[in-house]
């Protein structure tokens, strides 16, 4: 009962090869593996993603699974190499490389880009898993030329691997993720870097909101240089507008008791409250206000398994959950959120039963 | 049992100053509290955090939690009304607080300063829970005047509701709260400021990075520019090397063909990298390299207790729980935590129970 009909070829075992093999082998298809490293088609054809590639394959749809450096050069050698075949990739640029295969000169009819936004802070084959994709967006980005067909069949896979397939032209994936993913990266990076130059006593008083802020600035280094290098002219002007606001918040503190300062910070503080409100909340919704309660729990196994065992038998629906980290204590809060009509009752039932609450 | 001997006074009914009282009520603590806003104080009192003020009042302790801006005359005016209380304060700034004392002309040998790293994201007495300090860092800020015996009293006061007492000088305390908190909410601000002209299309692609980036930008405007202004001095500098780090990224993108430019880019991550390492994770120790299994659940009650309860059943200890967000889709991915060890383990048993993991 698979939306595609036929082979998928899919190029690069890395981590979004790899769980997209797997989603689709759960599916029924048929799906071929390669990789220019033997070893890492072998490890991924080990993990069930697929098969190592035979001289008689016909692939209906070739997904482009390797770094954006490469992934316009794999294109073109795919396209000529199954002329029948649909072709897209998945990198996280849009029109750097529809900009190189025009340069390139190959026929691009068959060609359809996309971008599931999807990830994890591991790379690699072994962290591949089918449920990568489920419930996050999928950017579908055909070209003038693309041919309709391809374009559905790409948002067919999209919807087979459980995504949720959006089409965007090349410029509007490319500034839309400048300001959702390639933003955000930088300035957590230069933030995190900040803390290079603090004593271990100071950053022992570090925060949830430290922490939060500064996540991302795990990343990959190597990769994000690929990322940031081809997305720069949607990613520079929007750093320039948040310099320009910096500047002035740093004016503003320099001279804080000169007019405007205090108006300066607050607009800063109230404009962030106003973005941070239109993104999205769970379910697609908007931002959502769910009502909170804190448990307290002893930090060992089973406790918080009991806490939810209570609540799910109470009946109702935790919207979120946050396990919250308690420098050098034993003990852990949880974060309980749930819809604000919930909120009552969860509270008189959970004091009821024992429960450490505020 | 208390190390407290006598009556604590606490001068401000909000978040703070209520769930001080309603730590320190359980605890068998004598607490008195006091509020300018009369409906304020009736709350806090009927929410059982402490008693209305009498004539006869002798308190060994004032603590006072009123915004930053009022803290040094409310200190003032209580060293002056209880000269054998040791008084201390809450406020998130020590050192404008400790000059305007001194300008006050007040005697100093009975104040300590100190700052409980706690909050949340709502505000008042209705808010106030007894644990709110609990594993948390509260750094107690004597100056060159305080007795010992004051110091050691805020000590005891931290020791009492569960918090983590850091002893710091004022400077030190402000140049720490500058890097791990002040920074970070004005970054935090800055970058999701950057979301007001993104197209709701465009924001439909954000993902967990943003929403941890931003997530602080939600903080109350009014309180912020009271803190920030009040630390105006410790924040300007490590948001101008902040600012020429940016120039320095946004040179390199604006000429991202140039010499040097792939360097900067790389070294700005790189940084990054470093930095993030440097913050403590959970039970105090270094940044621990947990080992991560994800878990699909269905969104329904219950079905997060019946994994937890699974898990608990095993034996295993959950170091950190993550309930990702699915936009647009009903179902919940559960990164669950474990050290090392456990994994292999983890992922056995819940597979062979028929959870569906990657």
């Amino acid at each position: 009962m698979s939306r595609i009909n036929g082979q998928v070829r899919i190029v690069g075992a890395g981590l979004l090869g790899t769980s997209l093999g797997l989603a689709l082998v759960k599916k029924g298809i048929d799906v071929i593996l390669s990789d220019t490293s033997r070893a890492s088609q072998a490890l991924a054809v080990d993990y069930g993603a697929g098969r190592t590639p035979q001289a008689e394959d016909s692939p209906v749809l070739i997904v482009v699974c390797v770094p954006p450096d490469h992934t316009a050069s794999v294109v073109s050698a795919e396209l000529a190499a199954f002329p029948n075949a649909f072709v897209t990739d998945v990198a996280s640029v849009k029109q750097s490389v529809l900009r190189e295969l025009q340069h390139s000169g190959v026929g691009l009819s068959k060609y359809v880009g996309s971008h599931p936004m999807a990830g994890r802070e591991r790379s690699g084959a072994v962290a591949g898993r089918a449920d990568l994709f489920i419930g996050r967006p999928w950017v579908v980005v055909p070209h003038e030329l693309s041919e309709a067909a391809g374009v559905d069949l790409v948002t067919d896979l999209a919807l087979e691997v459980g995504a949720v397939p959006t089409i965007m032209e090349p410029i509007e994936h490319d500034h839309a993720v400048a300001a959702v993913s390639h933003v955000p990266q930088l300035v957590s990076s230069l933030l995190a870097a900040r803390l290079l130059s603090t004593s271990a006593q100071e950053i022992s008083l570090a925060g949830q909101g430290l922490r939060d802020t500064t996540r991302i600035a795990a990343s990959d280094p190597g990769l994000w240089v690929q990322i940031l290098s081809a997305n720069a002219g949607q990613v520079a002007p929007v750093l320039k507008d948040l310099a320009t606001d910096l500047d002035a918040v740093i004016a503003a503190l320099s001279h804080i008791d000169a007019g405007g300062s205090l108006a300066t910070i607050s607009r800063t503080i109230e404009s962030g409250n106003r973005g941070v409100e239109r993104i999205p909340g769970k379910h697609g919704g908007g931002h959502a206000n769910y009502a909170t309660v804190v448990a307290m729990i002893d930090d060992k196994p089973g406790e918080l398994a009991r806490l939810l065992t209570e609540i799910g038998q109470i009946g109702i629906n935790l919207e979120d959950l946050k396990l919250e980290h308690s420098p050098g204590a034993q003990i852990g809060l949880v974060e309980l959120s749930v819809l604000p009509e919930a909120e009552a009752k969860l509270i008189a039932d959970l004091t009821s039963l024992g429960w450490r609450l505020a």
